[in-house]
């Protein structure tokens, strides 16, 4: 039995998410029926992160135990083969230690969140950016976001599906900055609450656009309570980027 | 009747090109239908380039006469309503000059092109983008590059059904970056044969994985002869980037 680290890439359009879902697909089940057909065995992922519905990854990290005899390079070969046409991809595939998570071992995941800041809408990045016609100040919304830099109680910014044992969080970084009429938003924590990351775009929308001042941010932050929510944004600009682990865990 | 100048973004994949054809979409056709569904009239649409089937625009520059009563703002945000859902955008919108013309007055082409140099396929950007597994050498290919740049006879590059009077044209500027796993070759100049850009791409793709040197790539320009061409790159990683004009004829 062998224990395989994934870097997997996906585009969010397709899926209901990544977790395996009873209702439509996952990239989870993609996947993991991929690992079936090559291995002939059933496998189970675990992931660093699970993504909702419509959200992309760069660089997911993942991992499954495999008995068959395969080494990383052709495991991740055929999964590529087998997973065609869905738009998943096994960027790299590794050996690691038997008591390596992709989960668990997990230290920091990081996000970019995509605005594109403009009236007119997407042609080819449908689904894969946030679509703002308000002339948005990124300048003033990074300056905001250093409001929910560090440890908090992110209650306003949480799913009432949050499974997060505690509402307190520390972010490590909330970085805005614009390239055209791109805005790119990356945060970068331990962990997030679910949609923590999106409703804190969507309150720095509000802030880039005026609707918010800096302070309005912080007495939602400091509320601590959901209804105080300015706006959750859609899943198309979001890309979970990274997974982070100690050095010593990753072989 | 006013003439007016749009800036268009558009996703080439469904597209059968950018000029109309009897068997197919295209972006061309598109836009004048919104054209006529806004005002009425009849149009007809100039343009600074006619891109191949499956090539992308991020700012195609076009013109049309329109007869109605219709300030350039309105007439953009009417047409980007009639263009839904193809993925077709007007960026911006301008009344120009009677005897300004999107081809005859444009004075420079500037064509991005993307290639992804990695084994695993790819997701979100499939059809964006041409995937390459053999690993290329950017720097190797920018100073191949270099002895393309100039005034040449670009036969080898060349399509049989390219429509221009001569095959001399002069190459301003073919640069060749990598940030990470994209490689992305910018080409200049005021104008190219037709699959020019992807002629060049492919050849630079050989030097770039060791199979041409820049000798080669040289010898293959001189001969001025199709048949040394070493390939032809895909549409999927072209995109219409820049169409410029004396900065006179603009108002």
């Amino acid at each position: 039995m062998t224990r395989f680290r994934f870097t997997v890439e996906f585009d969010g359009r397709p899926f209901m998410g990544w977790q395996r879902q009873a209702h439509g697909p996952s990239v989870q089940q993609a996947i993991e029926e991929a690992i079936t057909a090559v291995t002939g065995e059933t496998a189970v992922l675990h992931a660093a992160g699970r993504t909702d519905a419509g959200v992309h990854g760069r660089a997911m990290a993942a991992h499954a135990d495999v008995a068959k005899d395969i080494t990383p390079f052709r495991l991740g070969e055929a999964l590529n083969a087998r997973l065609r046409p869905a738009p998943v991809a096994i960027l790299a595939c590794e050996a690691v230690a038997d008591d390596w998570h992709a989960r668990f071992s997990c230290i920091g995941r990081r996000y970019i969140y995509r605005i594109v800041n403009r009236r007119a809408p997407l042609t080819m990045d449908a689904g894969l950016a946030w679509q703002v016609a308000a002339e948005l100040d990124a300048d003033v919304m990074h300056a905001a976001a250093q409001r929910l830099v560090g440890r908090h109680d992110f209650t306003t910014f949480r799913s009432a599906h949050c499974q997060s044992e505690s509402p307190v969080k520390t972010l490590d970084r909330l970085d805005v900055r614009r390239t055209g009429d791109v805005i790119e938003i990356e945060a970068a924590a331990r962990s997030f609450l679910h949609h923590q990351v999106r409703s804190m775009v969507g309150c720095l929308m509000m802030v880039g656009r005026g609707s918010w001042s800096a302070d309005d941010l912080g007495d939602a932050l400091a509320a601590a309570d959901r209804s105080r929510l300015g706006l959750n944004a859609p899943p198309d600009g979001l890309y979970f980027m990274e997974a982070v682990y100690p050095e010593s865990a990753a072989r």
